[in-house]
């Protein structure tokens, strides 16, 4: 899906920019992105941050795997080629979001190196990798939407972790480990990180 | 492009919806869809509302047809089939923008009654249609781009109004024609429409 068909468009500038934006704001947007196994805890963690930036007066979004499939990407399955549409597409919704003036969390299991650091080249200095590491053991223990179930039992197939890779982060800005600590702890590290009193 | 491989997700409730949002913002947004031919004027008139909207303290962002096809929508041509897909993720990024609490100004040709319909659809209640009405002649007469040219030349294929159908809104909130008004006099249309002062 990387053939450039659209040939004969010419680049608008639109009038306002992100800096304009974040003038009207008064605030300073980021674009938080949890990678982890299904399970980890990235929703989990996204939403008590949202929460936190709420309340300080960031104006936030979660783009969630599982929502977007329903929609934007309700075409796509989960193939090595799908995903890296699929994390493609969700890297320039990303774009456009933060460019939008908007405090982006981004909670998708995003398996691929390659894929996660072409997003990361897409939206520039902002952009922030929390790796939420946990073992598959305890993410297969807790299987809160029974997935893992399903995948041992051959009902699902290319499920990162037992029959699809994860290529864990060597760079993340941020790297919090749900086996062994709470979820406090690790919305404080992340809040402390992205410079927020809390 | 509308089969749905997504099996195996589940909805999860985002903490902060779009009523928490406007309450922060302190405004209430919508979504504005410029349809009309190329040239016609629709993000002209997009730009000078926009600029209105942010004087007055509203969040806003410009989708446009020639930014998106850069990246999103890179991978799709100009046939009745891709320009369906086009306009559907186009749709789908509308409403995540809208979700998010940003004032929308969506500038596509969109040249199928069909489509502009389905994202009538899925955005709901705050979609305002405008088309934006020019006569092919002054249209091409314009030129603004020099694409009227190149299509009379058989150097663009599938060229709305040249080679490639428009089917003219019906029920549209907003009509305008860019023959007969000024961008000044058409910009004060919407805002009377939107209920903004100006």
């Amino acid at each position: 899906m990387s053939e450039k068909k659209s040939s004969n468009v010419v680049w608008h500038e639109n009038y306002l920019n992100l800096s304009d934006r974040r003038e009207l704001l008064g605030k300073k947007n980021k674009i938080l992105w949890f990678t982890g196994l299904s399970g980890s805890g990235k929703s989990t963690l996204a939403i008590e941050v949202q929460k936190k930036l709420h309340e300080k007066g960031f104006l936030t979004y979660i783009l969630d795997g599982d929502n977007i499939r329903h929609g934007l990407n309700g075409d796509l399955g989960f193939s090595a080629e799908d995903r890296k549409e699929n994390i493609r597409r969700i890297g320039e919704v990303t774009k456009l979001l933060y460019d939008a003036g908007i405090y982006v969390l981004v909670c998708f299991i995003s398996p691929y190196r390659a894929d996660r650091q072409r997003v990361r080249e897409l939206v520039g200095e902002d952009f922030v990798e929390i790796y939420v590491k946990c073992s598959l053991e305890k993410c297969e223990e807790r299987d809160t939407k029974g997935l893992y179930k399903k995948a041992r039992a051959g009902k699902i197939k290319d499920f990162t972790g037992i029959s699809a890779p994860y290529q864990n982060p060597e760079n993340a800005e941020i790297s919090i480990n749900t086996n062994n600590h709470g979820i406090l702890e690790s919305v404080k590290k992340i809040l402390e990180y992205i410079k927020l009193d809390f």
